[in-house]
């Protein structure tokens, strides 16, 4: 059982990591690699007291060096989704199965914008993780809207049981679905529906289909566990980094601007030290 | 005019400044030296994240740089009272006189606990400034509570202007004051009065007197200016690091715990940049 399961690797992930392995507990960083981080790019980021001028790729370097000589446990992927089970929590990487006893969002700034009906259809036909809701889907025809090349292996996973698929990147697709999923040029503009998810509309078309599956950068973290309460797109904290779910909290971007270093590694530090608080 | 004072030079401080001045405006520190900091007697601190190892002092000496070469100004020495004056705030440094758009508190840990009666008496007896109020004493017999050796200059100008003047030093007292001024080696246990303030009380005696000056390191903040919102000793702050004043912000340990640079240093940017946002 891990103590503190953290989502994102970020500045903010890795203070609350360091916080957490300073207060004898195990944390366990879960978050795609060091480049995905948005300071990564920065050439020089001069509002960090202490180290002016510095690059955003050495920061970040100096922060995995940080914790790995603390030796943290860091997982390179996505959370697909979290669980709440009463005292402690499930959670699906990659679908690998990890226990946590609380958990820490550090998932970064939502990275694209929803599209039209896609937040209000969700759990109504509209889903980000193949995996946990491809099945619901068996024999039905689905759209797949994927920002990177990881939604091809949702895609092949979902042409096995389902009748139609339809493939829409925003990233440069090269090739190498199978046959059977239809490749979409046109770019998605909204989700369609009554009740129910009834297809999704492009710019040069619009396609029938029951479920359409956003496969984003990063799960928007609304939706990587039930209620979540967010404010302004930012998940709603109060000044112990704590969420609306007793065990949950959250740090950094995720959190509200403004989005700078300084803030996410002084919330990181205080949501890693709350989280040892509540699961002592 | 100054458009950002900040009262505390403490890595809050220090990065509230630098953040004033990555806006284009005009910040000035008002603080004791770098060397009275908690932080900088520290002989390692590793829960700053990318700075494993750091002694205190570096930590604070790469600060000062970083605010030095930004050409922040930084006066050394106590602020004594803040008045706000509509829509600019008037601050009393060591009795000159600045007038600033909007404050940031960064005074740090309350460095001393209270007296008995030393709070429900403010303003009626008791004072932190003796220079502010001292007038107001002409005549009559007061005593004077010193944690550190400024308080024989306040000692000083009082014998000139009152009754008896008794001195109470909670430091190491060398000598020097003049022999109108009463040294009391008891401790001051608590404040007596009834309507108003009508004595001391040491472990060894009773002073009768109408005035009590308490010269601190660091004047309690919810003394600097009226009206100020405590919560819990410390001063409270929303996500915004706002206080319930408009203009008035704080940052830091003077917010509550965690008491940890990381917290400071974040806490610091979001009130720097919450506090240009205000004036502009």
């Amino acid at each position: 059982m891990i103590d503190v399961a953290i989502i994102g690797a970020g500045p903010a992930g890795l203070s609350a990591a360091i916080n957490v392995a300073a207060r004898n507990k195990r944390a366990v960083v879960f978050g795609r690699g060091p480049e995905t981080s948005w300071i990564y790019k920065a050439e020089s980021v001069n509002n960090h007291l202490g180290q002016p001028g510095m690059t955003g790729a050495d920061m970040i370097r100096s922060y995995y060096e940080h914790a790995r000589g603390l030796s943290i446990e860091m997982k390179e992927g996505r959370v697909l989704q979290a669980l709440s089970m009463g005292d402690y929590f499930s959670l699906n990487f990659e679908n690998e199965f990890y226990e946590a006893k609380a958990l820490v969002f550090t998932t970064g700034m939502p990275r694209s914008a929803a599209l039209p009906g896609e937040k209000e259809y969700l759990g109504r036909g509209v889903s980000y993780c193949a995996t946990c809701d491809g099945m619901l889907y068996r024999g039905k025809d689905v759209a797949v809207v994927a920002e990177t090349a990881e939604g091809e292996e949702d895609a092949e996973f979902l042409s096995e049981i389902c009748n139609n698929v339809y493939y829409l990147p925003t990233y440069p697709y090269v090739s190498g679905l199978p046959e059977k999923v239809q490749v979409i040029t046109g770019k998605a503009v909204k989700v369609d529906g009554g009740e129910m998810v009834t297809g999704i509309t492009t710019d040069a078309d619009e396609l029938s289909c029951q479920g359409v599956f956003f496969i984003k950068e990063a799960i928007p973290p609304e939706s990587l566990i039930a209620n979540l309460e967010m404010e302004n797109k930012a998940i709603k904290v109060n000044r112990y980094m704590e969420t609306n779910i007793p065990g949950v909290f959250a740090a950094g971007d995720c959190t509200g601007g403004p989005f700078q270093v300084s803030k996410a590694i002084g919330e990181g530090l205080v949501a890693g030290q709350q989280a040892v608080k509540y699961i002592r």
